[in-house]
């Protein structure tokens, strides 16, 4: 997708290095970040530099391959074992990060440390281009439920509601719930997205609004705690959010407050959509409410903010000094408030039959 | 309540003047105003030196004594009927502004401009006085839910959540929300307070937690998105509001995001209570969802945040230059979300006929 007039991806191979949009200093400051070592790429996924389920799972698999050629011929079994716990171990959640390892292991070669690391880098690089088409498929299915709203409003523009960031910046292009609306915008169907805030890391101002405006689709801000108002008023037709997991009975997590909107659309009968690559189903996980693990993170996320103060970068803090803090990355929403699963295989209703059948499919 | 060990109310007389604690400084900066006009008054009341619908109702009632007094004998009718018309305008969405305007009115004496200014500040403090006891009394009936709790859970400390700040700080002492949890307090009762921030003007995080500590009760904050997944895990008891208008059918409105949270204590199981004086029920709007007028903000409020840099006081932009906001100060919980209101006249439940018996018995 485009910023400032120029397409990117989010991650790419430059040579024998990667090269990552750092998303830290978005929206002020667009910058780029270069990724020597397996351990860059864990720093950058702890630290969110990258961060987006589908991004998370190619930055590592990107590591795996850097580990592998910064080893020796000695010791590339063992570094590569290490490696790859030590990149499982960033984030907690997101059940990309385990499929993209899983298929780097997959194609070691133990005969050959050299066919590895050629094999790793082709590899890292089949699973990106999977993951755009992915998302170019979850757009092309997904568009379909923008076009028929936009039949039944006789033309009015379409009011989609997202959460968090679940654009191309969390994947590589497209977005996994942004995809239907970049192909609605593609197609001259008019939308607009509702954009709320996400606390504590506030990613829906700093990531989703600076993406949507690059592309030129018209957008506006709300507090997360306005998006129940915006239902009641009838004001949203549609929400399209992301997941970081989702269970083989349909429950799914998603960054904290998603589950508060599923259940405002639901008591206002507003569709709620779930946009996922079906990497993003953890088949071991058959009751997503009690079994997805939920991260925690550090205090400071809730009790200061980053912002721009003067052209420059400031924290503040915004509570009593050493209040109890207590900061759930994630929630799990219920798959009975999901009105159904926008995927690369399709829209499927949101639970356990339909993504068996999925499964089975290997889609 | 206390402030550094010491009692205080957040509004008083001081001689011819009104002192109030000047509520845009907290939680770093304890700091005292002073209102000399009813200008000052409509100032304090619109840019939020004094919030919470009780409070913001006594400080235009002192603000009809203050415009009595610096008006003249000629001039003093048409200064009070203007004064009482600013202030009213002040904020749209809290009734008790108008019924503490409403009450002033009542008393003037058309005869005589001495007795007016007289009455009018001898009705200001009677009005004070009656949202204390008003307040006292909702903590009295109030405890008697946290008790039961705390029986049925063996002692175990009762998690009580609430939102936005329904404390001492948005009345004159005890607080709305607040008053049964010091009363559980003064019982010897432990209760936990689950203190959400309340974007975009963070009173939960600014006042809320401050009052708490201030009055050692035992607190942990979180985001307004954390409030379901604390208890889809069980971690609330009860959740307490305050509210700024209550409507005849029991639907009632308060900061936005409190709908969120009914939704979610529903969802759960989790007994919602609203805490309110009967002076914020408007009996004159028979459906709140559809009638209380849901005042917009400036949108500054969203994309930019205060907070304490380095010692002092700093603003940061937390979004992209110039976005599009939307930015509502309230939403509607409908009535059939809410268990009961807890009131100065007794708990009762959320529909039509109780609130009228409620009217009916003038409480």
């Amino acid at each position: 997708m485009l910023i400032e007039g120029n397409q990117y991806h989010t991650i790419w191979l430059d040579g024998e290095e990667i090269k990552i949009i750092d998303q830290r200093w978005l929206p002020h400051e667009f910058k780029i970040a270069t990724l020597k070592t397996a351990d860059d790429c864990a720093v950058a996924i702890r630290d969110m530099w990258v961060r987006g389920a589908p991004l998370i799972g190619i930055t590592a698999a990107y590591g795996m391959y850097l580990a592998a050629k910064s080893a020796s011929s000695e010791n590339w079994g063992k570094v590569l074992s290490e490696k790859a716990e030590e990149l499982l171990q960033t984030r907690p959640t997101a059940v990309n990060l385990r499929w993209a390892l899983a298929e780097q292991q997959k194609i070691i070669d133990p005969e050959s440390w050299e066919n590895t690391v050629l094999q790793l880098r082709n590899n890292a690089e089949r699973l990106k281009q999977l993951e755009v088409d992915s998302c170019e498929a979850i757009g092309t299915y997904g568009v379909s439920l923008i076009r028929e709203i936009f039949k039944k409003k006789n033309g009015a523009p379409v009011n989609i509601m997202t959460h968090c960031n679940a654009g191309w910046l969390a994947c590589i292009d497209w977005g996994t719930a942004t995809a239907p609306i970049y192909k609605a915008k593609a197609e001259d169907i008019p939308v607009h997205v509702w954009v709320s805030e996400t606390r504590p890391r506030n990613q829906g101002f700093s990531i989703t609004a600076y993406e949507l405006g690059q592309n030129e689709v018209s957008h506006t801000l709300l507090v997360d705690n306005a998006a129940g108002h915006l239902m009641q008023r009838g004001k949203v037709d549609l929400v399209i959010t992301g997941a970081d997991r989702v269970a083989a009975n349909g429950d799914a997590a998603n960054k904290i407050g998603t589950y508060l909107k599923a259940l405002a659309a639901w008591d206002n009968d507003v569709p709620f959509y779930i946009a996922i690559p079906t990497s993003s189903i953890d088949w071991e996980v058959h009751n997503g409410l009690r079994d997805i693990p939920i991260e925690e993170r550090d205090a400071k996320e809730v009790t200061h903010m980053m912002g721009f103060s003067k052209q420059e970068w400031r924290q503040i803090l915004i509570a009593p000094e050493n209040s109890k803090v207590v900061n759930y990355g994630f929630d799990v929403t219920p798959a009975k408030y999901i009105r159904g699963f926008i995927t690369n295989g399709g829209i499927i209703s949101a639970n356990a039959e339909p993504l068996k059948q999925l499964n089975y499919l290997n889609i």
